[in-house]
């Protein structure tokens, strides 16, 4: 390992820190403490872990760690870096895509920043941490030195972002991700109403995916809005008659692509 | 080869015969001839291929070939179809996810049907056949079964899906394929107007689409909206203030995962 071995803590034992605190093992740091209220879903991470122990209180006065990642779902993160008691000279980090630096401004950390992996995390699915961004900002310089090590360490894809463009990256994220998936809902409806499986589709759609993220969406695009193809859209406007919402989420999107030419 | 070998000729020589002709000399077919009107991309596509030969005129009274395969662009099928000179019992086939049975009613093909690949094709990425849904129709049985066992020679998953059907598959297809790729343009816009790049969004794309597809996308379904996170809902909004028509996509994608809450 090229990089320095940080002692850290994990408060939180949730999806990210599931996946997060072998992870940071795994490249030679020592997580040493999982907290969670009970202690129960820390017992089950720490049982992943090589020496961690759980902890179900948060007083970190006697903490071997330096750094102290908050893992905890975004609304909890305010009240558990005020009532956290932390060793001198702690770096604590919270690891949301949509709080800023400001809620961690109340803590007893000497320094403070973000950690955030960009990436969906589920239970039961293996990340490869290599190919996540990790998006870091701290406005101490040593602690942002650390953030940077920590995540070069897990990753190839390390980069410092602002709290203000990481809200315009959630909002990016909103219409890359969740919209994506409705767009595929709305489709998997049509088809499902037609007695045909969305399966059919599923070659397009990866086509399509692959090509947009290889070149760039804004080149790729094509359709009947992209061709200017009107009677098209007359038509798929009246088959959609009977559902206004989509039928009207048919009309905008055409409307936009139609804008752009 | 477990499937009865056909004489095949292309009208057309566009990217669809461009793959799907030597695709099927590579399963044993014979491909015998290639025409467009002048002839001369034709000759590119007949260089891929083992004896076939280039025609430039649509008298195929004395062809060797069972099978005639009409790959020209939609608006160009009905009067091909209608000018083309054919050998007694012949079949002959369009390859349009968008055009009916009926644009080949006036054509002298002994029966007529629909050959159609639901992929997109570009001339410089190899597609693997084996993965593209072959969907076919004819109002022809014994036509139906020799297309059914052409599609079959290719392709796993080889379907009978009638015109009605197959126009539905295709609004279902601009939502699952267009639609998805205008929200990645839009996702692309704001990144980039924020100063980031749009790859660090990419794993998350990528992670989103394989859930979809993996799972059901009606199922996977995740943001603000979802979760009735009407703050975020409100910020996003106001963050997207200047540009109205994505605004109010937004707010209407927003609208439409929460109605089915």
């Amino acid at each position: 390992m090229k990089n320095v071995a940080y002692h850290i803590s994990f408060i939180g034992a949730g999806n990210v820190a599931w996946h997060l605190a072998p992870a940071l093992e795994n490249v030679g740091h020592f997580v040493k403490e999982v907290y969670t209220p009970n202690g129960k879903s820390a017992k089950k991470l720490v049982g992943n872990l090589y020496d961690a122990v759980v902890k179900s209180d948060l007083d970190f006065k006697d903490s071997p760690s330096q750094i102290f990642i908050l893992a905890v779902p975004d609304d909890a993160i305010k009240s558990i870096a005020q009532e956290i008691i932390l060793p001198e000279q702690s770096l604590m980090v919270h690891t949301s895509g949509s709080k800023g630096l400001d809620v961690l401004e109340y803590s007893s950390a000497a320094a403070s920043g973000v950690f955030y992996p960009l990436q969906t995390f589920s239970k039961n699915k293996k990340l490869d941490f290599e190919q996540v961004p990790f998006l870091v900002e701290s406005e101490n310089n040593e602690a942002l030195k650390i953030l940077k090590s920590l995540a070069r360490s897990l990753s190839k894809n390390t980069q410092i972002v602002s709290t203000a463009q990481r809200k315009q990256m959630h909002l990016a994220a909103v219409f890359a991700c969740n919209f994506t998936n409705h767009m595929l809902s709305i489709s998997e409806k049509i088809m499902s109403n037609a007695q045909l499986d969305f399966s059919l589709l599923h070659p397009l759609v990866s086509e399509t995916i692959d090509k947009a993220l290889k070149h760039s969406p804004n080149s790729v695009q094509t359709g009947p809005a992209k061709r200017g193809d009107l009677e098209t859209l007359d038509k798929h406007m009246e088959m959609l008659g009977k559902d206004e919402t989509v039928q009207e989420i048919y009309r905008l999107i055409s409307q936009s692509i139609l804008d752009k030419e």
